[in-house]
């Protein structure tokens, strides 16, 4: 869970990186930096914290240059730490490099412990460290060919931007299991994982790029190739689902459309007798706005988020504890009071959050709630780079829906089936996303 | 624009008020601050920022005891100054007091003149030091007297919280321009501008303090008295327009419902020939709720907000300046793409971010634009305690409606008649609430 | 225990108050605080802590103007609030006014209930507020007239630095407790606790400010009077003795000087078989030269003052406590192995740091240790400025000279005679100078 | 110019670590970082800032353990960035490693190329990685035995200790160029730059580390080898004449006792006629009261230092700049009034300070200056750990000390000879000691 945004060619490389780094900051929350080049030597800044924490005036003048790569992350508990924080940057026998990462290595211990025994040292615990080694002792001629060796013996996720000195160069794996796409402001190319971030600067989006290919870019200009054995697509489901921002336009499809259309389809797949219905904010808009154009019954609002939730947030101790959801969430009576109440998010994970919402609506007056998800139920870990927490935390792994509906205390709870989904994001035969979270069906071997 | 809370008798009342003040954030969001008391002192923090920045453990330790009063505060320009952060609290003849206060005063300038005649300093810009001066020069026998005395002779916009070592009195003004309410929670009393403080800790809702009602609570209990001349009642309209928060229940009604009518009336009044409607996220989602319901268009999400949107943001300089709105708010393709798009907000003040609004939905597809106000046109400065700008700045003061339209490109828009906007809070013969800053029929003499 | 500097009629106002501060930084480290003049308004700016962390350059480029004054504050116990750092800057009938005062009104308390019985409020604890009320509550036809007539009904010690839009004052009270100096830097007037505030900008020294001397300085220059009724003068002797620093001129005498002169009057006094003298630095270093010039036995270096103590030192738990003194102070072996070390110390007040420093010097190998202390016991609190403790604290005013010797396990203890200091200071018959801490001698009532 | 601190064997490895770089503080101000160990993992802290900024009870609370090694860094320009700072921590295929290093390796730049083109990539600018690196890459069966190997490689200065889970290694190169000592607090070894760390924490003090000697520490106990080819001690001179703590044992010599020692020599060569004998505090008080009493001329006090002066002093721009000396020194004009001044300090680097502090005491009426360096001129760099700037920088490497009495405008100036520094450290035949600054007799080739 990482965002990645990368620039060539303008003039203000680090601001826009910047900026770019802000509109895909939904992406991690830890920690941020940017690593830029002004043609001969790099320079980088990074901290734990929000974008608009981390730079300032100052900290954004001390990267000059016309070339920059950034980087958001949200680092999986116990190695919260500046040392994880990318991108990385390093000296090697070329010069200098640095790299930013959004994906995760699925034989990533192998090449450690491999690495290690040849007497490298890691100083830090991400795998992201580890491609740079490989690079680094790679006996490929150019910097490109050195990458194309280092990553034909990973195995895994990765939607990687590179910075040398001179260049810039962009590398999606052959599943392209995480997002990123390319853009044109005037004469520079941009990189981001998200459109979001090129709307913001007002960059062209120009095409995504395609799982397996390597983009070079220089004062040459670009130049596109596919070094890698070919695989099926594998893009992430979950994006659509969840982790992209709503108007974002992935792989080709608007984001907000795709959601929508889960929403239209679970109304199809799990109606409900109801007199509203209403969506868990911000993620659950679009699909409960699809579900109440596809079900007939009204859209209205029942729960308000605060735009006041930070994460430094400190909860007072003892009688008044507990107040979690309701700092983030808090509902309209009006809308609710003596309603049946269908109300839409886009997954459940543990359970624990989808019950404090149920309570909270039966609190404020509903007299029933029907939760109705917009995704089927989430049943497998991610080992491509969505933090999901492990099987055993999964609720619906070891449960029915019947036990989740009761659990959450709703009257009713209803997911939309795998074939749904596939549908909306128009692969019904699923063979270009991966849906493994929902499926277990995953597209390699886990442990290599 | 401020918010107040206030509880006594409770173990963590100061933990309390700082969760009442989170809730209330949305009023002010400069300076937060509170004061408690253990029955035989003051104690005091307050700082320049957001309520979860201001405090954490170490700070709220400092402030024990049974009873405390906070603020939020949106301080106008030029004075934004921790001198001028509240509550106020002072030492004087009877002890110590401090003083939490949403509103202004009217007469406060002929006040301070008269009171620095008579050998006062002033150490903030604030009316609501005048306050405290009165109280402190009264010649009344008990506090309550005191301040009965002084305010007899302020005219203008008060919801007062006053602490001192036993007792919190509340005063709320003879019009009630600012809303107050009071609550329960087990033994203790609360005391908030909205119900949304009071939810969030789960006190108990007893009824609205009433304009011109003073509440006096110490050990004893509450009492409850009406020492000034009665009024009509003012209660501010623009509180239902926009400024509380959509979850709360003001004045007996809640606010997104009355928001929701707002919506509904403005489409009888304002309709459009239009594919969609859509929100400019977050204050006008429920009118354009409403204006759907109304309308039979389908609802939809044009706009999304931003979670990461601050103060401390930097904007970079020269060729990429000028993101403003675009930092906070991002159209949804999808939605707009050749659509003919109702656009629904709360007000129009300079225009100008309408024009932007505008531009951003066109420039993402929508082929037409017409922009729906859920209030009339604001035309009046506020004094009672809403920071409008001057006269000038007010685009509706000097131009039509239709120079309006022109100026943010739209290619239609309506506005909200007075008459809808008093009958939509059931004040059909406007006797209840204050409209001035739409009607320029102000409630007092605005220079005393 | 305070420092004051101002100055009026230079560009560079604030930066060369904050360059006085840092060189009065010795006599406050609680607070720093600057207020400066545009001769149109007054800006402030102060906050917890040193005069470096306080300001930087964008806090000074908030205080523009020609004139400015500034303050040091070391507070004492429980009241060390911001809202006690000084200048204190207010509004009133004339304008805005701000004040930085060195000293302590022993009347205080009684002036503070009369105030507050007519109807006066407190937002601070200081005495200082005491000053600004009166000022505004004087019938005077100019601001200088106010002040007299305010400071006319204080007793006790002020050396005070008013500053308003157009016009800087100082006063010194009649008995001239605390010190104040004139001094100019080309065409400006500078006025300072100590000359080495002078010194450090430049400034020409031009003269004390007598006691009960009021200057007034404007566009036209600077005005001298003496409104007061002429005392018998009592400049503070434990600025000579311990609190001024020793490049200081004082009263027109060279601290440094005199501090040798008290240490050479010490070796007749209080004469030591005795191998080395050494100083307990950096206060005992002129004393202990005085000693060893005077007794004829070789000065050396027994104890280091580390550079690096702070007051952020965070003292590690358990086993490992009471690192306190060692922290500070280090023994050098080398001096005192094996040798008979007399060690001169400025004053001793409780005692416990006497005992550490013993202890350490027997430590490092002292054979015997002979305390040698350049003044006479310290037995009577201060009233008028000098933050000392309560005669309870005091050990020499319960305690023998034997029994503190054996307190503090000197092989013997001498302090200084109060003759002896007196003659130092050139004040044999004991006329201008107030030695009260020692003598109990206080020159005015202590309660009012 | 580094200080190094480790522990084994104590409950509070890392409170005592903190306290022990805190006492090694005048080596470095930039960094400070400490790794512990619990035996099982090792954890790390460390940011930019002094000992006291950098920790607290929180950070410090998370370094649990039994041994720790800490560091404190004086950062040579351009690369005083946060990756760089020490101790560092890697993973390896042994598990966790630490190391912190004092000194500096000659042939850096072509181990560091060798390793670049075998594949290993630098996180950080310093030949410390390369340290690591050695190791990691090494086939040795132990951690010892790779240690060796890999310092078997470089050619320079190092005093290094390591952490691993299990094990502290401590190891000086062959000529002991930079200091070590070990000590014993109860069962715990402790080991440090200076003595000054072990008698802060009350350690007592057993050896030094020898040249070439490596000390391996762990539950066992406490093993020393000589693995190194044996080579003529080169102790570095220069920590003697100013980089050491006065109150240090180095090579088993008192520091204190050794400059007093300069400075009588320097007496003896350079004597003066003159009335007084003054320091440049503090690092010239030693020598400067050696040669009062060689010369028989009285020791005085005739400049003062500021305890407030850090590195975050702004500088005021414009007409007031250049206080530079003028912040840290000032002069005492009791002192020098017309009087024939011998001023001694530790050494000449650049001239420039030397000048302004012969300009600062004439200017407060010295009628004569005769400087006296406690050292001879300091003419070739210093490759082996101490920061001295280039050759062309140096002004004794170009300049006659006529000449240089000129520029910086002394009446005269004395430099110690090469021969009395050498029997002032009891090495007269320059045997042991390293004196290369002075001579340029390098003990290593300097390009490897």
């Amino acid at each position: 869970m990482c965002g990645v945004f990368g620039i060539f060619g303008h003039e203000e490389a680090s601001n826009l990186t910047y900026l770019g780094l802000h509109a895909l900051q939904h992406r991690g929350q830890e920690s941020a930096g940017i690593v830029s080049s002004d043609g001969i030597s790099l320079k980088s800044y990074k901290q734990m914290g929000l974008v608009a924490d981390v730079f300032n005036a100052s900290t954004l003048g001390q990267l000059p240059g016309r070339s920059a790569i950034g980087h958001v992350r949200y680092s999986t508990a116990g190695s919260s730490l500046l040392a994880n924080a990318q991108p990385l940057m390093v000296a090697w026998s070329m010069g200098q490099m640095s790299v930013a990462h959004n994906g995760n290595l699925v034989n990533h211990d192998a090449l450690k412990a491999r690495l290690e025994q040849e007497g490298t040292i890691y100083q830090s615990d991400s795998d992201t460290e580890t491609i740079l080694h490989l690079i680094a002792r790679s006996r490929g001629a150019t910097f490109e060919e050195r990458v194309v060796e280092a990553l034909k013996q990973t195995v895994g996720a990765y939607s990687l931007l590179f910075l040398t000195e001179k260049k810039l160069v962009a590398v999606r794996d052959p599943f392209g299991f995480r997002p990123l796409v390319l853009g044109r402001l005037k004469n520079a190319y941009v990189l981001a994982s998200e459109t979001t971030a090129l709307d913001l600067i007002e960059a062209e989006y120009l095409r995504e790029i395609e799982p397996g290919e390597m983009v070079v870019i220089d004062e040459q200009g670009l130049k596109s190739t596919f070094p890698f054995e070919k695989k099926r697509p594998g893009r992430c489901i979950f994006e659509h689902v969840y982790f992209a921002r709503s108007d974002t336009e992935l792989y080709g499809l608007s984001v907000f459309e795709t959601r929508k259309k889960l929403g239209m389809q679970l109304a199809k797949e799990q109606p409900a007798h109801a007199d509203v219905v209403i969506a868990v904010p911000d993620s659950g808009v679009p699909a409960a706005i699809g579900y109440a154009q596809g079900s007939g019954l009204p859209y209205d609002m029942g729960l308000i988020r605060s735009h006041y939730v930070g994460r430094t947030f400190i909860e007072p101790q003892q009688s008044i504890r507990h107040f979690g959801v309701k700092l983030k969430l808090s509902a309209v009576r009006a809308t609710l009071k003596d309603k049946r109440v269908v109300v839409v998010d886009d997954s459940i994970v543990r359970g624990t959050t989808s019950r404090k919402i149920v309570k909270m609506l039966k609190d404020a007056g509903a007299r029933e709630v029907h939760v109705r998800i917009a995704s089927p139920p989430t049943t497998w870990p991610c080992y491509y780079g969505i933090d999901t927490p492990s099987r055993q935390e999964l609720i619906a792994a070891s449960h029915s829906v019947d036990e989740i509906a009761r659990y959450i205390t709703a009257d009713s709870l209803g997911y939309l089936t795998l074939d749904g989904l596939h549908a909306a994001v128009g692969d019904p035969e699923r063979k270009t996303f991966c849906s493994a979270c929902f499926s277990g069906a995953y597209l390699t071997p886990l442990k290599v």
